[in-house]
């Protein structure tokens, strides 16, 4: 193989209540990869578009997962990276995780396939260090693994696959503003009631248990987020009136996704689901802010193969 | 139906990690208690054992539940309860709890079963209300629902019965000192670091996930908590010898029952249950500690009924 062609997702993490924990990934938006053998070893980036991103490998989160895996093999080739991006860097859909994770799925096809996923999510979250200061995997593990991923451990990673209701589908509204991961971070307390926590967990148990029973009525009963909710918002125009809307159009549930400011909005179907996303357009179409939005199954397969050339 | 017995089940809350909102029944140690028509209305308790426990129906755990019960029935009869108790107040493993739901649940088919199963919950919480100061249900839920069950949120109420693998059994070690709900809530701190709850939620995520799953593996990494064990497990005489007595035997997790002093572990069948459950008896055989031991399958089934007198 001397090239492959990716599509890496878009992913939610932070579901609601389940801040750090659980992501999904998104069918239908996300970035476009390819994946290049060069005689001249080493990583080359390719911008095709956001050209303001650094192309110097250490400075890209492409590059230095790329770096970190040509590392491990050392081969008598490099790799060139041209990287379309469909998830706008800072809208909270994991445009970095879409970068690192496809980079780590795409490089390993070239490679031959010599990591196992574990090991891609380890390299992807190179990437998110590098992003936002933390080697987290709340947006790689949906990324690579697809659909609904828990991350019950960092150290020693743990990622557990969890069932999604077939029908389940996403509204995405992004406003484009930028939030940074960090300062998204910066806000929350240091230290939460051990009550609030407990509410918490209690909520987690049940979105969890509501993946595993396909119970709608549950997932929106436990889709309540009493501790990062309330304060990250506040950096999110028109928070509360967009989750109203989503709501009243009969969406399950309604948070951040991610650090924000895109907010995402989970729905039993498509058709509810494109009802749910006109519905936020509506409240954000009053503003002056510009967004953009998306309507997408979920995805129940990570960074996926578009084409290859075997020759 | 004159007069009916039941067999109320001991529970274990505070599953590890998942403090007050999982709990499970268990299904070979409990209350037998037996419930009489009375020409004379009101409420008359008869304690078989424990004569200690106060007979006054207000002052009672069993008694202010079936005083509400009949309260909103308002039937041309009493009742007397003949309770005969099998698990020891004061030692974790829900005494009051199974005195509040045998009683829900006996005196509702005494009565003709005009209540739901939610409605006995409730009033089940009055009896816990009074035991602890808290109307929690982390005890009566899984008592009335048997197997293991999730209390979301007490206020609404909101339990969900959660699956219990097929051979899931359970290892119990009561010390034989008292250790007052109370007491064991006061010594918690009011407030947790946002990054330790996370560390819990992520765990509670992945023990509701193993229990759908059957997967013990995923139990035993997610059966870890850094919140509560820590502080009440000082209350707890070799509290961390019989964890890893019971772990070296071969259980999957062990942790606290309810607010202590007894401690259980879980097990993937019955035969290692007896196994943890000699290993954890050699611990305080080597101590002047009196105590107690029950190894038991989970309850799949909540209070039930003995036998009835249909006359």
């Amino acid at each position: 193989m001397k090239e492959i062609t990716v599509f890496s997702p878009a992913t939610v993490a932070n579901v609601s209540c389940a801040f750090d924990v659980l992501g999904f990934a998104v069918a239908q938006a996300g970035d476009r990869m390819t994946f290049r053998k060069t005689t001249q070893k080493g990583v080359g980036i390719v911008m095709k578009n956001f050209r303001e991103l650094p192309v110097d490998p250490e400075r890209n989160v492409a590059g230095v997962v790329a770096l970190a895996m040509l590392q491990k093999i050392n081969p008598d080739f490099g790799v060139s990276i041209e990287m379309e991006k469909g998830v706008l860097p800072g809208s909270g859909m994991g445009s970095s995780g879409a970068s690192a994770g496809g980079t780590a799925f795409g490089l390993n096809q070239l490679l031959g396939e010599p990591f196992e996923k574990t090991e891609l999510v380890k390299f992807a979250m190179l990437g998110e260090a590098l992003a936002s200061g933390v080697a987290h995997a709340d947006n790689v593990a949906p990324n690579l693994y697809g659909g609904f991923t828990l991350v019950r451990s960092t150290r020693p990673l743990d990622v557990i696959v969890l069932p999604v209701p077939a029908l389940l589908s996403v509204s995405l509204l992004h406003p484009l503003i930028e939030v940074k991961t960090k300062n998204a971070r910066n806000i929350l307390k240091k230290s939460v009631l051990l009550k609030d926590a407990v509410t918490q967990w209690g909520n987690v148990a049940g979105l969890v248990a509501s993946l595993f029973s396909n119970d709608f009525d549950l997932m929106a009963r436990s889709m309540q987020d009493g501790i990062v909710e309330p304060v990250r918002s506040l950096l999110i125009p028109m928070f509360y009136a967009l989750k109203q809307a989503a709501l009243d159009a009969g969406a399950i549930g309604c948070s951040i996704s991610g650090s924000g400011p895109a907010v995402f909005a989970l729905s039993a179907d498509m058709d509810t689901a494109e009802k749910v996303t006109e519905a936020m357009q509506k409240v954000y179409a009053a503003t002056e802010i510009p967004f953009e939005t998306f309507t997408s199954h979920i995805g129940k397969q990570g960074c996926r193969i578009l084409n290859d050339n075997k020759i």
